[in-house]
């Protein structure tokens, strides 16, 4: 198991008319997640697909656990809790404080540029995460 | 049962640099079908909120079977598949043509503007579709 | 001069806390509407884009006129007033009903995608608009 | 003259099918960085609200200089150029590095919540920005 935290302040265009922030801003919030989690891991995603890969979604689900609002700093962790074989999952959960806002994971398929086609995680990604892994 | 159909035509604000529809912006979608769905069934959800009620959202499920591009017509279909109780459930379905881009649903809170607490599915709502489930 | 129509209805990702549409969304308003003027003149942005051109943005400005609300239909008249050299400018109004909610422009460089550099009106678009510049 | 920066890191929902950051993004960022220039002031724009204010767009200029790319770190730097009367001018560059990405400004009206109408330029901020406009 490997996880990451990291927090965004909450803007005013993320709240909707509710006051609360917009249901669909949370997988935006996710991606920030994700983002740095693997970026925790040693590498940026951004060189992930210049290394010739990409992470399209598989599925997405998220809980509203209770609202977050306008100016709010959320914290994201982010948790990797198994080896991805065909797709990679990762799970979130969002917090202001104690109170948790939202829960979920996203499922990605590995995606190699050059074929378009999905592949088994790439040795790249593997070196980064093994040590978390082992028994 | 009831269902309705929407369609929307793809922004280049929902492209993202894979040239793939932004996984986010599929609640978004989501969002604009139930509220045909609901305009189709005799009110406005803005009429809804103005009756003293909100539906956010409890969950949201996105499955992603293929992409959609830039400037595509997508097609959401919206479909109520059983009475609500204490929740509401709405099934979705985005095809570009015969293509299935994306499944999902999204499951809603019915609450009391004036209380803030939950309540049942509420006599203005359950008049709009009891003759969809009749026995 | 030629101009051309498309509404939207606002949804509920648009709004923002204050009950307005977010100021923000207008840039992506005045992309629907721009995109439909070049589809109403006879080609689509998309295939101007496969042509081997694009149109990214040199400047851009709003006149917030008068808030718009949720489950509203805007309606975006976008204009080209003179025939484009180096330079597209697209003028723009967007209105509920007789409410004037928004005006601005876009201005847009012609860049090819070969070589990343600016370029004149290419003959492709030149064609679709001389008729209306004819004096 | 008082100013500030901040910085953002740039999501893959911010970018479009050109690899660059939308164009309707900017204005969010220009949010933030106003957000902040206000909570270095002294005050969080939210306490602004609590207490009956609200600052709506007049206008919004941007001025697209450099394209900005995905996982780049933009600096906002958002300054207050002259003591506001009836409206609030703020004044923004964005920068990669030495990079100018953007320009713009925003202007703003000052509206009580209570009336809905506008008013000069309120007490509670005035106070704040009193000292960097002194003669």
């Amino acid at each position: 198991m490997v996880s990451s935290k990291t927090t965004i302040r909450i803007r005013y265009a993320d709240t909707d008319q509710m006051k609360y922030v917009y249901n669909g801003k949370y997988l935006e919030f996710f991606e920030v997640g994700r983002t740095e989690l693997i970026r925790d891991l040693g590498m940026s995603y951004k060189s992930f697909e210049e290394a010739g890969y990409m992470l399209p979604l598989y599925d997405a689900y998220v809980k509203y656990h209770s609202p977050a609002f306008y100016d709010e700093v959320i914290e994201i962790e982010s948790t990797l809790n198994q080896k991805p074989m065909a797709r990679l999952r990762i799970d979130y959960t969002i917090r202001v404080g104690d109170r948790v806002i939202a829960t979920g994971y996203t499922q990605h398929a590995f995606i190699s540029a050059e074929t378009g086609k999905p592949t088994r995680s790439p040795e790249i990604f593997n070196k980064l995460i093994d040590k978390y892994f082992k028994e």
